[in-house]
């Protein structure tokens, strides 16, 4: 089975099918034979495919620490499944005039799993490539919206300000270009870094930011910086702060930093304590760290599909879950609020035209007021609140970009809301 | 305050309060201060104070595989409490004549986490230093009997056969010292093996096997072997198998290989589907790995001390735990049983003087029945069978022999035994 690319129907080079990590049996066997092999640093861990074995085993390959669900019990979620009818949806990817079914999007996505919740109740829920129930994805950049949704708990609590400069919370970073920007430019991403992610270039940014942030032990001759804060503190300024939205994952460590300087707990710790362990979670989470132990508060956190579903309904039903108030309301009203949709146009994101970003989550501004977390190769939670709906998605798409995700994505979550909207 | 060796009168250099973690702030700090760092590869994580720290860290200086406890609910243990009687219980060290209270001994023992189990209902139970009820601490050589107790559960259902010689079932292993071995010597320990763990040679094989288990990349002129399985095809024989009882790791690592080929699963993964996933437990646990991403068989497992709790439950109580029988009371009757005597004797454990060693476990063959599984720096799982009891300890004694910490140990937990079998 060969997979069509939907726009352009060229033939992609290797199929969810053939892709498969258990057929294609990487880290099988006792031991693995060698060219089955995934290790630390040769192998290439996050190359197609085998970052479609990667994503669920992150932990195997680094050093992380905990997200705990404390040790009470869960509180499963209740069940009102509608898979043939949802799987037989069709809809027009973006760009493209021929229909395309809901469960031939999940193979276009490579797509690892998929939960539909609507109206508190799963309608939907299906694994596939290195997934299962009780295993744990990569969120990516998901990360990010929990950092951000942490951070901006704090805003509205008061413990945070957000019109505070990030050099009177963190003086470390006073001669770095975060010194100058606001906790809020930091939090929307509209800092003015320069920040390269060239990654042709050698000498780009984001391959000496990787470098300070890996765990491995550096080389002896290595002098540069290590870890997540010291690489922050050698960020130069490029452009005015708040000027324009400019994706970066470094703003999302530095918010990482800035709320564990003000709680005075890692972003582990406060992820726990806030959320994970109150939610009603099956599972604990994870996030990886580097070599002295600071959790990657921009993509590093690694959770089961349900507990992201947990996620979810959250920022759904604004705060609440299970009958818990978890967070104030003005918590999510702050996010769904969004940026500024002027400085977002000046990223020029096709597809998410007339959208914003705000704390680290995506506003579509679209009739339904449907809002995301967003993570490469695929991962996104979509909060549809006109819909009482959340759909999470884990995937191991072949490249990273989400712009080429999007147009078999967006338009097939549009078309569940369209119909759940009409079924009852 | 300063802790006197109960042997010798002679002050510790640094006791147990002085070095708690929490005080001496390890990795405390957003970020730590250079000084507070316990980081690969550099800071000695092992050494002793950092150890205290280390001990409920591994996974954030190492990579690891999960061993799940599934999804659903815990099994909550019931309690009845009796705390202030067991602390003021008292009783002469071995080879002393002062009395010491059981209060004093988890202090002697540098005790991070202790659970009294009494006719199945917790009556006592004490987290310390870096360890609390949601926490989870290194099992060290406790890994040892877990793997042991997989092992007789596939010899007790036929799936094993203990006679058979290693190398049929692992033909990998034929040319090593473990070849002609069978599998019960193996699991008793009276392979002969050349393997010296004098750490102060620094061509010694623990040094050899430890460069090998490494997880971390392998300096490009490294030439050795890469992960445990390839260390144990160059160990070379010393001795005759069955002769002699000698402790040594490797026989555990080469068990978890056995294991693995036999039922095509990682011990994290036959852990979790035979015990960790059907006794009720509240937390995952988890194994550091080596490179290849094979479990630590012999060492790896870290837990939550009510967890292991539950194992010894299980042991007491003969493969049953929460109404449901998990394996044949045949395999703790198999291991009950216990090993050689004779072989016993030859390795001269002189604070475990007429016991055995079977299956990974530590047979006392005392007057209460009682045996242990026991790792480095003082981790216990003590089943008192005549007492119905369990005893669990987690510690970050200085030094890693038990032998300087069973004086304080055993006849204290002999002490709780007479006295709750006279108590009710």
């Amino acid at each position: 089975m060969v997979a069509m690319c939907p726009i352009t129907g060229v033939a992609q080079q290797l199929s969810p099918a053939e892709t498969d990590p258990r057929v294609l049996g990487w880290m099988e066997g006792v031991p693995p034979p060698p060219d089955k092999l995934i290790m630390q640093p040769d192998s290439n861990y996050f190359s197609f495919p085998k970052l479609r074995w990667t994503v669920c085993h992150l932990r195997e390959l680094l050093p992380t620490e905990q997200v705990s669900r404390g040790i009470g019990a869960p509180v499963p979620f209740e069940y009102d499944l509608d898979e043939a009818a949802i799987d037989a949806l069709a809809f027009k990817p973006m760009g493209s005039q021929e229909t395309m079914t809901w469960q031939e999007s999940l193979v276009a996505n490579y797509t690892d799993g998929l939960l539909i919740i609507y109206k508190g109740k799963v309608v939907y829920e299906r694994y596939s490539g290195c997934l299962n129930e009780s295993g744990k994805h990569g969120a990516m950049s998901m990360t990010k919206s929990l950092t951000g949704l942490l951070a901006e708990i704090l805003v509205v609590e008061g413990k945070l300000d957000d019109n505070a400069r990030v050099s009177d919370i963190i003086p470390e970073l006073a001669n770095s270009a975060f010194g100058n920007a606001t906790v809020r430019q930091v939090m929307d991403m509209t800092t003015g870094l320069a920040y390269s992610e060239d990654y042709s270039d050698p000498e780009a940014d984001i391959w000496i930011y990787s470098r300070a942030a890996s765990p491995l032990p550096k080389p002896a001759d290595y002098a540069g910086p290590d870890g997540y804060f010291e690489y922050l503190q050698t960020v130069r300024p490029e452009g005015t702060h708040g000027d324009a939205f400019h994706y970066k994952t470094i703003n999302t460590d530095a918010l990482g930093w800035i709320i564990s300087r003000v709680t005075e707990k890692e972003v582990t710790e406060l992820l726990s304590e806030r959320i994970w362990s109150r939610m009603g979670a099956e599972q604990d989470a994870y996030m990886t760290v580097d070599a002295k132990g600071t959790p990657f508060a921009g993509g590093g956190l690694s959770a089961g599909l349900r507990d992201l579903g947990r996620i979810g309904l959250l920022m759904l039903n604004e705060g609440a879950i299970n009958g818990e108030q978890l967070f104030s309301p003005d918590v999510v009203a702050s996010i769904r609020g969004g940026g500024s949709k002027t400085a977002f146009a000046k990223a020029g994101y096709k597809t998410l035209d007339g959208g914003s970003y705000r704390s680290m989550w995506w506003l579509l501004h679209n009739e339904n007021g449907a809002f995301a977390a967003r993570g490469v190769h695929g991962q996104t939670i979509y909060v549809d609140p006109k819909a009482d709906m959340v759909i999470v998605r884990f995937a191991s798409y072949p490249t990273a970009k989400n712009a080429l995700i999007d147009p078999t994505s967006l338009p097939a979550y549009q078309a569940v809301a369209d119909y759940l909207l009409v079924r009852d």
